[in-house]
């Protein structure tokens, strides 16, 4: 029987929801370590839609399960339908989207919320000690729903980012884009892709590694 | 002075735009083979929308260059600004956009028209003998701007569409989705990618070997 990695993603595009680069890669190392993927997000209003064009934002209402949707080429779930019991490990990729639909850590820092479904199944997989991996800015996202397991997690080296994540009650280590930070008693694996960048071929490797990790540890 | 590669892009999703895994492919392979990128689409909106949950039309409007720019992270220029001295070689991912975007092919079959700005810009690559690569459906649309110049491409071996290229004056050569087709002649090269299939670390291999492909040839 194949592995099954859940691919928990936030919309589709860096500004307004998961980034779209981090997403694809993550697919593409998931196949080739020979896993099958299953791709949710919430049936939720985005944040807001941003132009990506002009960074400015836009008076449009998009969902965050159809757009992304659009990564998943159609194969995707509502994560309301997901159980830990699903799935061997779960993989957030970053974009703003993970900071801003999956919680509002972009807007509230520290006091985040973070989405009731997300929420219940972060916890579910901590409870069932399954390994969880997270890209860019999704690891503040994460602290935030697993404070009380004190988790240890890079975002790369923004110390503001990094001081909240502090604040929330996890330990933030500094890793470079090529590099991932092991939480090895909370099976928790995070990289900093395009919080550090610079390119797609840098981000590349954190992610291949993240994912082995991951696959690893299932 | 690094190569400079244009990437043509039609939106932002398989179903009513830019192909989004073959797109991040090929800007990761562009960046393994370290050159420069140029992304581009055309400023016009979209033939439809298509909620890629439902796969159904949805009633709303958005604009090629603007979705593009999700896949691009902002860093994007419309094609009508664009030329081939300003560009070493030209690469156009697939998906739907590529057939209802950049020309309404999915539409018209071989009575297809090309948008003008994209007419203009494969006719000046081929005027100046600067390659093109072409993945999925994008070798369709093609085939209708170049068919003065009877290019050889691949579109995997999907008979109706290998007939209309036939028809558009066009020769179609049948390919594995791990395989590229090389046009020396024109200095085209195709891929099939998702016409295909069957996953993401199959299709990343054919458009591996476009992308070296072309760059060799620049």
């Amino acid at each position: 029987m194949k592995k099954t990695i859940g691919l928990l993603l936030s919309g589709c595009g860096v500004f307004d929801g998961a980034e779209i680069h981090e997403a694809v890669l993550t697919l593409l190392f998931l196949d080739r370590a020979d896993v099958a993927v299953r791709c949710m997000a919430p049936d939720m209003d985005q944040l807001h839609v941003v132009d990506h064009l002009t960074q400015k934002e836009a008076d449009e209402k998009r969902n965050v399960l159809v757009e992304s949707a659009r990564i998943a080429r159609g194969e995707i779930q509502d994560i309301a339908e997901i159980h830990a019991t699903d799935i061997d490990a779960l993989i957030i990729p970053g974009g703003f989207g993970a900071a801003k639909n999956l919680s509002d850590f972009a807007v509230k820092g520290p006091d985040a919320k973070v989405h009731p479904e997300v929420l219940r199944l972060l916890k579910e997989m901590m409870d069932t000690a399954k390994p969880i991996g997270a890209i860019c800015i999704a690891p503040a996202t994460l602290t935030r729903a697993l404070a009380d397991r004190s988790p240890k997690v890079t975002i790369g080296n923004d110390v503001g980012t990094a001081a909240a994540i502090g604040t929330m009650g996890g330990e933030h280590v500094d890793c470079s884009v090529e590099d991932i930070c092991v939480d090895e008693k909370n099976r928790i694996v995070t990289t900093p892709a395009y919080m550090l960048g610079p390119g797609i071929k840098e981000v590349a490797i954190g992610i291949e590694k993240l994912v082995e990790k991951v696959v690893s540890l299932c």
